[in-house]
Formats: structure tokens, C-alpha cells, sequence
């Protein structure tokens, strides 16, 4: 095995876990990628999810237990894309997948205010990414997004990248420099990452991180872009979690779940009202 | 009438709005300094509010909608405070006022797990540097802060300063910066910013904001600082909204009065149920 497909076996057997009850899973394709489908509901909405994993590992599956958890609180489904990931396929072909995708949805007929983008660490960076380029592709904007610890500046210039080492409890930077080194694969960091994007005219955005992180300051200066760009943000910081707590089982967990689908919902809701 | 006397009757008169109905108003003292009581029910909890107005203008009254909109949530008062204002009283006059007031709270046997703050733009910075003061004291701390528009950064710095100048509709940097040097006197500004402090330790804080103001990047850096120290942090910032846009009668006032009364209410509960 190579070095590569042991780190994705290994992220694989650390991140996935059973499909809840009452979630019904199948494989689809999207954007002509394989994607993983979870419903709970007969309604039209659609969560389109974005795993993490750097770019580099994960997939549909691996953290189908995020897109399941807030799927509940939708009428609908959510839909999980396998995206190529690097250094198989560096840098934009991540970005590609995801902006394919989304068109699909929206060329099949779907409303964009019947859409929700999330996405946890790497995917929460694709989300941003594929709403800026569906802005300046003319396309219409999802009715919101929630980030998971995203993982956005892919110049690794965040304070925390300093004051969280040693803390963080998975990362060091250097991991981080290598997995983005393998995305970028020579491209421009700045012009890649979502953080140094103009943000404006994105959907309202649910932000959660965890303050053991070494991508806090993602989270935070995430938050202060798209706010300065008249974005309607919510900032949560939950103190001694560690980058994506969501997915472990404690109660920080499950309550940030539960307000990120609440966000979704009621963010859809109001798209609902309006039209 | 002295400049600084007609200042203060223009901001009493820009944002002096009726008690609401339902609210049961009085005047009392805390710490030595007068103060407005404000109840809507019999229990034991307590907001301890502090108004905005620059440390220069304003007073328990001319603001006192914000508390009464939070104190709703509540099982018992909000007490606002008449701190001590500059010029002629500068800095440390108002944190003295502001910890003796608590002081005195705790003194009379309230439970600190009782008591919740809030305070807007000054106010909210006095908020800030009454727990970390507290904290040195050796004094519990209150159960959990409520920060609107907090003006904690007296060296002017934030990059929001410049980007949101002309944007702004209420404020240049030279009338914040005006305020903060009656208020200093000569004090080192950046020894008298909550910003700058050590936030270790602080309670859950739920920041907001309006994304047209100068001083938005108070709020994004307060948010960033606190996480870092381990503090359970949420932000929002509303598109649009000027620098306490919680006194107009606004839908995003309204909502965002309706979430940090929640917000208050859900972390006295906490407490109760943890004591």
C-alpha cells in the first residue's frame, strides 16, 4: 500500500461510523463524481455536503455521520461528494468537482433556495470556495452554510497556527503545510484560499470551531471577512474542543449538531416564506 | 450649557425610548453609584447592565429599553447603572464604580451563578474589564455576558477603523478617538482595554454586532481573543446593522434582543440545574 492509501484506510477506520437509524443511504453520482445520498424525509431540500479529510483524505462515507446528523432537520436529503483529492488531483480539481456538482442540482430543476451547502475542515473551505465561484459563474447562491472548523487559509498564517501548537490534539502545522503542499502542488496559496476571497453576497453562515484548534484563527478571521463584507455570520467557539468536534459523541457535540441544523432548517424556512 | 452637558442631553435624547410596559422601574443605588432597577418578575436573578455612551455620555436611563427588552427572559431584575463618566471622572473611575456595584451584589449574598451581565458599546467593555477585575479580585464571576457593539479596543486600531469609515452612519474614528481621550486622561490605552487583557477564565459570552461599523472589529477581535483563552464564545454579526442597532426597533433589534435573552436565560438555567 502506498503511503497515501494507508493515510486514507487510516482516516477511514479513525472517522466512520454507522449510518443512524432512520437515515437511508444509497450511491448516486453528482456533477459526475460518486456521491453518497441520506435521506430522512420525502421533501425537496438538499444538503450538499463536502467531507474533509486536507484535501487529501476522507470521502462520502467517512464522515457521512455529520451530513446524517443534520439531514434530520431538513425536508429532504443530503448529498455527500466524493470530490478528487490530491496529489492524485491537485488544486482545482477539488473546486471543479463541487462547482459540477452544485450545477447539477441547479440544472435539474432545483430552486437554490431549496439548497444548503456544510461541510467540516478542507470541505468547509470547498464550500466557501464553490459559492464564490457559483457567484462569479452568475449562478444563485444556497440559502446558507455551515462550516466545521474550516479550514481556510491555506497559507497557514493563522496566530493559532502558533499559540494552539502543542495544544491542538490531532495537528501540528507542518502536517497541515504538507496536506495543503499536496493540494496546491505549486499553485498560488493565497489565491486559493477562501479566507483572502471576496466574500461578499455569500448566504447567512453557521461557523463552529473548537478553541483547542490550530485553525481557530480560520474560524475567526473567516467570521470578520464575510462580516466586513455584509455577510450574516454566527461565530461559535466551544472552549477545549478540538478541530471538528463534531464528530465525537460528547455533548458539545451533539449540541452543536443540533443548532447547525437548526440553522439550516430555519434558514430554509425563511426562503420558504419569502417566496 | 457646557459642551459636554449638551453631548449628553442630545444622546438623551437620541435614544431615550419609554420603559416598556410591563416593566416595573425604580431608582436605587449599587456600589455607592445610583442605578435603575428594572423588574418583570419576583425571582432572584439579576442583570447587572452598564450603558453605552462613549464613558463621556448616556446613563441608566437613556438606554435602559436594552435591559428591559433582556430582562424579560429572566426569573427577577436588571439593575443599570449611573457609573462615574469622563471627563470628570476618567478612567478608573467607571470600572471602580462598575466592580463595586458587583461587589456589593455579591456582598448582599447573591450567588454569583445568579447574576448575568450585559452592557452596550462602552458599557460592554466595562462589562469585560468588571469580570477580569473581579477575577483578579478573587470574586466569582457572573454565569454568562451578553456584548453589544463592545467598544474594547482604546488604541483605535482595528482595521474596521479604516474600512468602515464613511460606512459607518454614527461614528468617525476621530469622535471615538475624542471619547476614549476624555475617558483616559493621559491612562495608557492599551492597558485599559478588556481587549488586551487576559481573558482567561470569562464566562459563556454572546458578542453581537452590526457589519456598517467602525467598531465591528472589536467584536470579531473580542470573539478571536476570548476564544483563544478558553472562553465559549458566539458571535453575530447582522448585515447591514449600525453600532448598537439593538435601540432601534428594527426586525434584527427585536431578533437580536430576542436571542440574548435567550441566550442569558439559557445559562442562569444551566447553573441551576449544575448547582
Amino acid at each position: 500500500m502506498t503511503a497515501i492509501a494507508e493515510q486514507r484506510a487510516h482516516f477511514a477506520s479513525l472517522f466512520t461510523r454507522p449510518i443512524p437509524a432512520g437515515v437511508e443511504a444509497s450511491e448516486t453520482t453528482l456533477g459526475g463524481r460518486p456521491a453518497l445520498a441520506l435521506s430522512t424525509a420525502a421533501g425537496g431540500d438538499v444538503l450538499l455536503y463536502f467531507h474533509g479529510g486536507g484535501f487529501v483524505v476522507g470521502s462520502a462515507r467517512s464522515t457521512a455521520h455529520l451530513p446524517a446528523a443534520l439531514v434530520r432537520h431538513l425536508d429532504g436529503r443530503a448529498i455527500s461528494l466524493d470530490y478528487r483529492l490530491a496529489p492524485e488531483h491537485p488544486y482545482p480539481a477539488a473546486p471543479d468537482d463541487c462547482l459540477a456538482a452544485y450545477r447539477e442540482l441547479l440544472d435539474s430543476g432545483l430552486d437554490a433556495r431549496r439548497v444548503v451547502f456544510a461541510g467540516d475542515s478542507a470541505g468547509a473551505a470547498l464550500a466557501v470556495t464553490t459559492m464564490l465561484r457559483a457567484r462569479d459563474a452568475g449562478l444563485p447562491l444556497p440559502a446558507a452554510a455551515v462550516l466545521f472548523s474550516p479550514a481556510v487559509d491555506l497559507t497557514v498564517s493563522g496566530e493559532t497556527m502558533r499559540t494552539k501548537n502543542g495544544v491542538d490534539p490531532i495537528f501540528t502545522p507542518d502536517a497541515i503545510a504538507w496536506l495543503f503542499g499536496q493540494y496546491l502542488d505549486g499553485a498560488d496559496a493565497h489565491e486559493a484560499s477562501p479566507l483572502f476571497g471576496d466574500l461578499a453576497g455569500l448566504p447567512p453562515l453557521l461557523i463552529q470551531a473548537g478553541s483547542s484548534e490550530l485553525l481557530l484563527d480560520d474560524a475567526v478571521r473567516l467570521a470578520g471577512h464575510a462580516a466586513s463584507a455584509e455577510v450574516a455570520v454566527t461565530l461559535e467557539v466551544a472552549p477545549r474542543q478540538p478541530h471538528v468536534f463534531q464528530h465525537g459523541e460528547s455533548p458539545e457535540a451533539v449540541s452543536a449538531l443540533e443548532r447547525a441544523g437548526r440553522f439550516l432548517a430555519t434558514r430554509l424556512q425563511n426562503q420558504k416564506e419569502q417566496s
